[in-house]
């Protein structure tokens, strides 16, 4: 339970194994952009021809969207005490508004800086932090408003067509199910424009911290896949930076879109530096923890100025993306006396505590117009925090809830005034039939700001397995219009979860996310599942692997009970045996047909069912008489 | 990979230890009816006090639907060799319209008790099987429609309320979450008459053999509370009669309300034998596989006289439904021929093969009235099979599938001349937005019969987590009207599932269930989440592991990182740690205001974000100044 491993040494510290094997089947290839350094990784599976004896057709090869950054490239090198490529620094230097400061500018990063007791934990920074020049604004949204593709906005584009293109060309899009989006706009193909515009109108966010150069440019938002956020974080009862790391790049290896680093334990400075300097993904942070740390957990204590300085320390590093709890009222805490479950958000809590204990409004929101400016001169995005979602089922959908969504609304106008990029977080624990609900009101008030919410978790009964309690909410919240969906795991409510809780967690909600975007229509989206399909019918199983959301555990359960190779190409598994495949009876009836023909089978109705019946009962009444009567004549 | 052990021996066969350990805090009460021998088993959990400093208040015991029988009764002697307690035997007995036959009616039956070489591993037959006396019929469906509350309908009535009257007068109801229940007719209360009535209409189901006396009746409806069915079964490449069995008391103790064995593989009569006379819950079976069998697995030398043998050898045994493959007519198969993944109905390949093979009417179809007056001698349920079901998101709701489903649903008013009773089996891979299309379509074509779906799967994409793809779609589909879900485990598509993959797939489908419940507003569903989200409120860890669909899981996971007896009364979890659990802060904000008084906040809105903004910036400033500018005062 001890915080640090007492032998954690920066200069021993090394990348977990596990995160740096290679996918089965797949290699990773980059597509250039027409701007200078826009080269967008993608995972290419390959697949194996159809056996001769089914056709013998060869299969295209299926590109999948990539966010494990370099860590699956086996051309790089990775040392995560020097950490990735700050590949896009070309491209903030290129536009020419940043300076680069001659140190940091929060008391706290400096005071950690010169305490040479955190040495041997220590990345080692090379890099100093730059910063809007006076008067400048760097976010993307105030880019986007003035008409200006940057890099990022050509990234992504690329990014999320995944050779769309190549594959329309080829026909793997017909059909799809053309789905409901629920007035969503999805369209055909995604251009570096229409990204700008989702972007100018606030109906997207790029999170990409200009002290984050090494972040693989992602958008979020309504119009562009569904994605999925990872938290990770210590807490004061355990994990270790290396295991923070660990977590990380184990995150993004199995498609976790962001990670939330949410570390209320010790050290929570030098972890996040670690974390950020060797993420591919964009890093969201909720500073009222570290902040909290800061006046040693007495709420009351906290001030705007401590808070000030916190922001202006995580964005200096690079934090993308801060959940910032300012629409927590003072006139809502009392919404949450008569509730089953109180206030389960840490930061709403600690800010309903705060407000309480002064008698005074929330100073996040008092000082809402300051925090935009910083979040401006760095491009963090804000992730307007929920710190009144409901904890329990009993609490869904209720006035503090909702209450606290309006006044998220009224900020999300304010932050858009200063050109600062706004998320706004949702759920937590929701009846199925009350899902609809928070997505059409938070559509309807928040003027289509991207929605970020935590599962939701659809009943409560279910400890030990909320990944899936709330992967049901997370889907459907998905298909209603959520753009990104915050990770359950099963330890959810009852302890601090470890790396194969993370990844479970993370599986689970690439699920939600992909349903949510087969649901909506999303072009192209099918293209994984034909494949899949295809190959499951002709008995492809390597191809099965390569395709899955998890090619170790499909291969590990495939091979428990048929471990040969010569398995790997046979036409059934064990579940049926080989007299019982669906599958490989299905292809002996098209055989048949194919030899055959169906078409001496007439595809209109052949009669009511009665009268069949009794035909049928008259002719195999005879039939059975003139065959003596013997049932197990042939058996 | 052997099918049988060579040193089973029925003699020396004992229960699953496992499965009769006892649920923490928890016993077995009986609610007794008004009919002789109605005595309802239920779950009693007891919970423990609020604590003093948190009120102290008494916390009533919550009731829970139990399917596990009498394995969890510390009362009950289990010996597998005996099989359960034949407690319907009586009620039969008192309707006077069944006989006891002299032997068995099925010549493969005969076959069977005949061959010596069985005797190692055969249940100790002692019960001659019954049957309705000529011109008789026994179906709960009959009974409906000529206005007898039988004792099966006495039970379930009080087995669904679960004491909700008691808990009503509590006010543990009050409130909850009305619903949306898309045109259901869910009443206040469940009485026998309302039992009666649902199944006189044909919109809910008693599967209960008139041979398989051991079973603890339940209903399948769509104004009842969701169930879920778990499948087990060998196959030829795995698992022994030992095995199976544990399965089914395995599913039982989690919630499986019915168990379908679908083996294939060796000794399938005996298999079944051993499971029907120890299972506290209905068992289904396709009677296909096994006549299948019967004609080493040749599909083109199956014949109407062989399955029919094998209907009424099943049906002796005591099975209480069969699935029949009768929708798949001939002019359905060539609409498949286009599919990505053809047919993946086993039993719905083997009749498409047998319909091309002798280019005839499937005679499941042409001999579905002979069926419908075996079903009605023995009351056997129908669960009319979806040969056509799609096995690939690509091939959802199509012509093939949609073609048979109104087959099906002729066939339900056939079978409802006869008063047989009827489930419609359905779903398969379907995508998010397509799902309502068939439960809508399948309450229009086969008049509210109940259906009865796998999954849906809701992408193909995630073999090895195919329980969480289709628990996604599952929950949908309760929700929207389905009366059962026939879950799937985490190694569909991949191999036969083990004991942990059946609990796996098991407590998945209970959320799916209980999530359908909750949306529905089925009455008292919320009575577990509002104890359970009061006890997680109130740090009472050991009521939140006992209220636990499994108590298992959730006591290892917390117990991982916090295993002291002193952390199970610790006001907080090693996922935030004692200073940032939101729960007990927001304790304190409760304590606080409870002293204070929340009356002095204003719960009208305080002015607009840009008033207070401004107002806040200027106060604070001043503040600011005055204190030095000093951050770190309080640090």
């Amino acid at each position: 339970m001890s915080a640090i491993p007492e032998d954690f040494l920066s200069q021993k510290a090394k990348v977990d194994e596990q995160s740096v094997q290679p996918f089965p089947n797949s290699r990773k290839v980059y597509v250039e952009g027409s701007m200078p350094g826009v080269r967008v990784p993608m995972r290419e599976i390959s697949l194996a021809d159809t056996s001769t004896e089914l056709g013998g057709e060869k299969n295209s090869p299926v590109y999948v969207y990539d966010t494990s950054g370099p860590y699956t490239d086996p051309e790089v090198t990775i040392d995560v005490r020097k950490g990735l490529e700050p590949m896009r620094d070309e491209w903030t230097d290129r536009r020419g508004d940043t300076e680069k400061l001659t140190g940091l500018s929060s008391d706290y990063g400096n005071a950690r800086r010169d305490n040479d007791n955190l040495d041997h934990l220590r990345f080692d920074h090379k890099r100093t932090p730059i910063r809007a020049k006076a008067g400048k604004n760097v976010s993307q949204l105030y880019y986007a408003r003035q008409g200006i593709i940057t890099e990022e906005m050509e990234y992504i584009a690329i990014r999320e067509n995944m050779k769309l293109e190549d594959a329309r060309a080829q026909g793997l899009l017909d059909p799809q199910h053309p789905g409901q989006s629920y007035g969503a706009s999805i369209p055909k193909e995604i251009t570096p424009e229409f990204v700008r515009d989702e972007v100018a109108r606030g109906r997207a966010v790029i999170p990409a911290n200009i002290n984050h150069p090494e972040v693989e440019p992602m958008i979020i938002g309504r119009n562009f896949l569904v994605k999925i956020n990872a938290n990770i974080g210590n807490s004061a009862l355990g994990s270790s930076i290396e295991e923070e790391v660990e977590k990380m790049t184990w995150s993004t290896r199995w498609g976790g879109d962001t990670v939330m680093d949410l570390s209320t334990g010790k050290n929570i400075h030098e972890t996040r530096e670690w974390i950020i300097r060797n993420s591919p993904v964009p890093i969201g942070t909720v500073p009222i923890y570290q902040a909290l740390e800061k006046v040693n957990g007495v709420a009351e204590d906290l001030t705007w100025e401590i808070f000030k300085d916190t922001l202006i320390e995580q964005a200096e590093q690079g934090v993308d993306y801060f959940t910032i709890h300012a629409g927590l009222r003072l006139h809502h805490v009392p919404l949450t006396a008569k509730r089953v479950t109180g206030i389960v958000s840490r930061g709403g809590s600690i800010m309903a505590k705060w407000c309480l204990a002064h008698h005074q409004e929330n100073f996040l929101y008092t000082h809402f117009e300051e925090i935009c400016e910083i979040m401006t001169a760095y491009d963090v995005t804000f992730s307007l925090g929920d710190g009144l979602r409901p904890g329990s089922i009993a609490d869904a959908n209720d006035e503090a809830q909702f209450g606290e969504l309006e006044t998220l609304g009224e900020l999300t106008k304010v932050a858009w005034k200063y050109d600062a990029q706004v998320l706004i977080e949702g759920p937590g624990h929701v009846p199925m039939h009350m899902i609809k609900e928070n997505m059409d009101k938070q559509i309807e008030v928040c003027g289509e700001a991207p929605f970020y919410t935590l599962g939701p978790l659809t009943t409560d009964i279910a400890p030990g397995y909320d990944h899936i309690t709330s992967g049901i909410g997370a889907a459907m919240i998905g298909w209603y219009g959520t753009a990104m969906l915050c990770y359950v795991t099963p330890k959810e409510h009852l302890g601090l979860p470890n790396k194969d809780d993370v990844k479970e967690g993370i599986i689970t909600y690439k699920i939600a996310a992909h349903a949510a975007d087969l649901a909506k229509g999303h072009p192209g989206a099918q293209i994984r599942d034909d494949a899949m399909s295809k190959a499951r019918f002709e008995f492809r199983w390597t191809d099965q692997f390569a395709l899955a959301l998890d090619p170790d555990r499909a291969m590990a359960y495939h091979d428990e009970t048929m471990p040969k190779e010569a398995h790997k190409v046979a036409h059934f598994c064990s579940m049926c045996g080989p007299k019982f495949c669906s599958m490989k009876i299905s292809q002996e009836v098209r055989e048949y047909a194919n030899k055959n023909g169906f078409e001496k089978i007439p595809v209109v109705e052949a009669g009511s069912a009665e009268d069949v019946m009794r035909k049928g009962m008259e002719e195999k009444s005879a039939e059975f008489k003139d065959a003596g009567s013997e049932i197990y004549s042939k058996a």
